[in-house]
């Protein structure tokens, strides 16, 4: 499957897939205090994009992005959103794919099917960065994590469908309690201090939080399970460490 | 364009549109204390739809959707908000609309487009309900006001598409304190008591408020201007009127 030239989706006329829609998947990661998101290059052509991909006949859409994700990180089982569907005229370009399919030695027609106009769906993804083993795809040369605040340019509306992912994660992390666990659990390890987890929000939303009502919200919101502490052999004074309850929000999904 | 012989969208194959896209549209009004919606009947079938259409070549996906909009309920600058794409296998099944079309009195070949698999972008809106004039589309035979709590059955994944918008509408209205304006102005007249206001949460979430806490959270939110007492002659003491401040949130769209 990972051979260009054996590759379905290469096939002129699309064949076996719904025409005229992709899929674009925004895949979080949490690592060094930066979120990250997977990015494929296309060497030769200095283009970037988002790991995506298409939906074939006899296939659920959110099932295709499930399997772009699992064939892009090696991961089952990921916390995974539709934020959106993008669908303006003004995405189409077919100059990227066709740079893309020349630089792997295609020459396609101007009537190839992905040279047309394509409406996306965006989803976005929250992995476990440490278990993540990025892969690319068949048109691509490499798939790896990029810091969101350094990230290359990105080929088509695949910058504004980042955007809108971050947004869409501030406003469920910050609005959709019981989302939490769902949320942070990837993105984290088993066990971890309050700081930690403040650590995270601050870098999703984008701001400084004030220490203490940050403990207060998510204390209140009884889904933390609070265990000894973590003993650093520091000066400060050792935090508790905490985990997501067992239960306690288990049914949300 | 109201006669189905020469609507473009039963062209049989579907020129000038994208193939496999459609968008399905929730319009909401609120009248009598009865959150409505519209729905379009396709007499001698039996069946019932969500208003909803197809994306032109030339055309942006929200731009198709608020096409439709305008099409079905005569009104402008209408409030709408895209929710989920629906892109599950099971929900092709070409039988409904080769029954409307057929009743239309078109025999349309297996090959017709629109008998093909579908994916359809949903859409929510809310209206005006004294200001909205429904009017059918080119295969309908009305365009009619329902209540929510009695709708007919639905074609297709109909009643699935009402349930996600509502799911969504509640949320945003529970959380997006900054789209009240948004949210609650086409639903309520241009002045309204805190009463009507809390009926209209009532209805749309499904469930009780507390008189005294909702109160408060409107107050709080600095959006309300207070007007004069609205004197009704009645016993009951007069309540206060109020209406949503100019420019205090204006810019949120």
């Amino acid at each position: 499957m990972n051979h260009p030239f054996i590759a379905e989706e290469i096939r002129a006329n699309g064949q076996g897939f719904l025409p005229g829609l992709a899929i674009d998947c925004v895949i979080f990661g949490f690592h060094q205090n930066q979120l990250k998101i997977l990015l494929l290059e296309y060497r030769n052509t200095g283009l970037f994009a988002l790991p995506g991909g298409f939906v074939r006949e006899d296939e659920d859409v959110n099932d295709a992005a499930r399997r772009a994700l699992v064939e892009r990180t090696g991961l089952q089982d990921i916390y995974l959103e539709q934020f959106y569907l993008f669908g303006d005229q003004s995405r189409h370009n077919p100059a990227p794919l066709r740079a893309i399919m020349t630089a792997k030695g295609i020459e396609p027609a101007d009537s190839h099917w992905l040279l047309r106009r394509f409406v996306t769906v965006g989803y976005y993804a929250l992995v476990d960065f440490t278990k993540a083993v990025p892969k690319a795809d068949a048109l691509a040369d490499s798939c790896d994590w990029y810091d969101l605040t350094h990230l290359p340019v990105l080929m088509l509306d695949h910058k504004t469908i980042v955007q809108k992912a971050l947004e869409t994660l501030r406003v469920n992390l910050d609005q959709r309690q019981m989302g939490l666990r769902h949320l942070a659990t990837p993105l984290l390890p088993e066990t971890f201090t309050m700081g930690e987890l403040q650590n995270l929000y601050e870098t999703i939303l984008g701001q400084k939080l004030r220490r203490t009502s940050f403990q207060r919200k998510m204390l209140s919101l009884g889904i933390l399970e609070r265990l000894d502490k973590k003993y650093s052999g520091g000066a400060h004074k050792a935090p508790y460490l905490y985990r997501f309850a067992e239960n306690a929000i288990g049914s949300q999904n």
